[in-house]
């Protein structure tokens, strides 16, 4: 389906990084979820590049909701947010236009597209988009809240620099939701934008690994085949730009260890059935178990470096130097956080809604 | 859409364990693909389980072609695959069926179908569903082969024991499409299935890493958002049982390395465009480059070990212990690696339909 | 999505005419559903030929249920349905195989194919693939009676004899579901059936209009725009062959009356709230209302006649004469009649499903 | 998908009549096709309102393309129209705000989303939400014509009064492009036009029947089940308000031929093949045969009227009188040509895209 992702929730995407505005449709929310503009400004704000460590092209992020809410509240029909490219220059792209950037875009939108992408500051490939993603997410993730279902990312590791794992998770969710560098351990923290700002110094660039949970999601929701919790979730997550691994539970530790080491154990609890240990994340058969949703994201350093690198001529393929000018995140995992918890909201907004139905996270007059 | 995947080329799939038959629908598929019958029974023996490193349960996989092939060659309307279910002992899980075993769906799947679904052998969510997968992915790998995309899986990590890594990929491709343990290095495979005959031996069992790598691909198939290479593949291979982490290029080790170290420098070559590295996996901004692809999937230790564990009736959710019977795998990596070519194939006919239409794959009369 | 239909619950089809079997598979209908044998038998009978006005070919519809089905209730998991084709005569089409047949299928299958379609008997394009439709509705028009929704279809009109309208609703679908030739008015019965009998005999066939009522459809069931009620409803009927209108309420009448004449004026009613009249078929803005459903199929003659007609070669274009040999029916309106009652039910069930999840439809244990 | 519609071209539509802006988001179109603003405008000013037939709500719908559109000519990424509302009286509606209007969808979207649906002019169910399909369409047609395919529709009858049929197709096309009253013959678009006046006059409303040709179209283009031409055709047709019946070819006249008299017998045309008659309009089991494609849209007299009707309070389900103030069209027959024109070129571009690929319809450079 292309720039739009969902079965009952749907969202669409639009926008190119020096257009008039990116934005997005939700489509298929409950009726009633009451908006929290604070809140939807709180998590741009978070994906918003702020101090040394992000790019000096600072947007306002001044969305407007241009339908699907009456008197505060959604209305079940869709939601458009649209936010106006207001710091744009483009005159920072003119140089380099005809090259590709390497780990960029650039040579496959000109392919996919015959030429006819639009080239400035990546058009609709630029992170920018994810704007967007943003404040759509920031509305199902409030609706999410209200249902007492709570999602929180850090940054477990970023260049070779690692966080705390989640101990009390309500706690660490709360404490993430307002930092701009999300981080639960402060010491680790300050060696992260240490590292980052040494990489900025070196023309360079970093990478890290978020880490998201989510607790209060019901057992049961998912399918067993394609459309699994694992599917659903990856599947949007990989559309953030630099994504490039994702694992639920111990991911990748798994393949090391053995059944009896893997292997959850239930255990009746209030009423309730929990497992001793969460190393599957919450998913079995592709269906959550009621615990906690655990998975991570591999972020790759951003592309976007000022040392010279080799490439080719799109209009000829030539070979070619590349020295980007513009303005550039050196790191951009911290703001990443906020396009995972949008995503995530998203789609368990669909997931929760293929099971329950469309008035599931709504309210009622 | 459940338990139906793609855009123009669909997958769906159907059957229990216990069940009658396994099978699955390929809809869109090009005309006049020559059905290589011989091919199909090749991929559903490397998925077979095989020899001592393998659970006793062996299937004929004796398919049937239901619809879809007139005169040996697809006619473009639904494929559809049928096999039947002969070596079923449902009487093994007779003394389990109220216990949720450790690691698997039987929780998930109970509270989700509210108790209804069928629970012999895992019922729907058995990975024996995925012969049907296996069977309509190797048509659609067949169709992609004679238009010069090869697909190859090996083991890269078992337990502890890594294989090589790819070097000269199509004779790699070509060596492993044969093997029924997929390990480039004979040595590291005779150790690999040392370790998986410790692990029987200690009613236990193994996990591993799956790589693929897929030549020929065309650069500009795949989408910006959502429908991204990463997304799309990532969504079909969470299906897969006990996959759980799948990461493109150098994946989670890109979170660590330098934009320097991890951009990819483009390159001239042959009247083309090439990179001088390929660590983001023939990939970029969701987008196919022309370089081969390449990702990875971590598969969990097989949930179904011999040893006493802790677990819950799923009628009263009570505390209970579960020992297993039945025939049962030590390790499905190897196995596991016929279902990662068959939903690689899958996906990348559907996303080369989206780009070149219907007819690209087929053949003319 | 081609032969996949649906959003919640999917309905896919497969089989061609002459091949081993048609069948299909539902996805997404909610587990508990109690499987009533009977129902699907006696539904695949209504559809099948029947006496002299219809084509000798009878197939004994041997349904088998191949996945789904547990304990005699659905899983929750695909349900398939697969049903043999036994009284085969391909000789009889040998003869024509090169010629299309006017008014049917078999130079556009033969266009879009690209000459791979499979020509015997219509291949994929046979009416014979709505005995999957038919055995997949009944399970979900069980479904819906089971929660007060009930589907009432009638020849309206054939050739230029006219059925009296409904009146008393719930004994008009009671009266009609056994009815082999579903007319309300018996005298009318008689007439259609000496009128197609009449065109047998002149080498001819006749057409109708198929009306279908709907009771006790809960309001608020739709979407506003494109997955409108009538959006999805006629998405559906138009695929059984020989559909060619889809009219709504009072449909193209509507187009000559004035506003005051065709506004349903609500009024209050046992609590709840009723049209005066309903011209509209209980449908306003794409949504149910709460009254009865009310829409009308029009139905081409059967394109197989047995009079010499002119046409063109497939393989060369050239101009030739047809004569049909084979088995043939004057007049399909009254078998169509439990296609359009299988497309109303699966349509229904899957715009509940999105309205009110996935366990709307189902059973509690 | 609700309000987003169609496989590979997709088209999503968004905004509520009293709200900032109605708008749209079409994806998937080819990369290279050349905006024609000029175009754009004229479409939109034959779906406004002008003279005395119609609404004296005029909007500028003064459009801005947000997104997808780079140097004159689309990027193949999502194309965004904004179509602000500009001329709103709200205050119309404040009176009987409380009260349904019958033949209107208050009720039902009152049910529907429980309350929270925006009153205000209809909201996201009014007519003014179709500016945004018919600026997107115009784009859609823009590229149809490109490529040599013509739609043009007419006013086949208007309250009694019936134009003349197509003749010369081409011709009646390009006579028709231009015309605000989309009527052949000129007298008889007097009569309607006078018709229009002497509903007004009386306070009421007068509906009509469109009928619509498309000229140019392949053979081979849609499916043989659920996505047939006629079923994606409709599912798009029957979401313009007041559309209440669409019928193919000779549609519910069929029903009352004989087969020697509905088949289309084929013969061979200048290389091609072609049929003596039409009356299957230009579909075959669901496939476009070559013909020209021929369908009718009833469409129900406006439920606007300036007449005391019966209805109910929304708020309490009491009964009431309702006495409509505000602004309204006496007919919207013949401005819903123009959106009846958007949602074939829509539909139209995705058939196509799904055959023959993304880029058939698109530039290169």
């Amino acid at each position: 389906m292309k720039n739009t992702f969902g079965t009952n929730v749907l969202t669409t995407i639009f926008g190119e990084s020096h257009g008039p505005a990116v934005g997005g449709v939700l489509d298929g929310l409950a009726p009633g979820i009451t908006i929290d503009y604070e809140f939807i400004k709180k998590k741009l704000s978070l994906r918003r590049p702020q101090g040394q460590i992000s790019t000096a092209r600072v947007e306002a992020d001044e969305f407007e909701i241009v339908s699907g809410v009456y008197d505060g509240k959604t209305t079940g029909t869709p939601l458009t947010v649209l936010i106006p490219n207001k710091n744009v220059k483009s005159a920072d792209y003119e140089a380099t236009r005809d090259l590709a950037r390497p780990g960029h875009a650039d040579y496959t939108g000109f392919v996919k597209y015959n030429g006819f992408a639009d080239p400035r500051g990546g058009g609709h490939f630029s992170g920018r988009v994810t704007a967007a993603l943003v404040a759509l997410g920031a509305v199902a993730q409030a609706a999410l809240e209200a249902k007492g279902v709570g999602i929180g990312t850090h940054i477990a590791r970023l260049a070779h620099v690692s966080d705390r794992g989640f101990s009390d998770l309500n706690a660490d969710i709360a404490a993430l939701s307002d930092r701009v560098f999300p981080v639960l351990d402060s010491e680790a923290a300050e060696k992260m934008q240490a590292a980052i700002l040494k990489a900025k110094d070196e023309n360079d660039s970093v990478g890290g690994v978020l880490e998201t949970v989510v607790t209060g999601l019901p057992a049961g929701v998912g399918e067993p085949w394609f459309d699994t919790l694992e599917g659903l979730l990856s599947h949007g997550l990989f559309s953030i730009p630099g994504v490039k691994g994702v694992e639920f539970g111990d991911g990748f530790a798994l393949a090391g260890m053995r059944g009896s080491e893997a292997n959850d154990a239930f255990r009746p609890s209030q009423g309730g059935v929990v497992t001793e240990t969460n190393r599957n994340g919450g998913i079995n058969g592709g269906i959550s178990n009621g615990m906690p949703l655990l998975f991570r994201c591999a972020v790759k350093p951003t592309p976007s470096i000022f040392q010279t690198q080799k490439t080719v001529k799109l209009s000829t393929g030539e070979a070619a130097e590349i020295s980007l000018a513009g303005r550039h995140d050196p790191a951009i995992v911290h703001r990443a956080r906020a396009v995972v918890d949008a995503v995530t909201a998203l789609v368990l907004c669909d997931a929760l809604a293929t099971k329950f139905g469309t008035d599931w996270l709504g309210g009622t007059k």
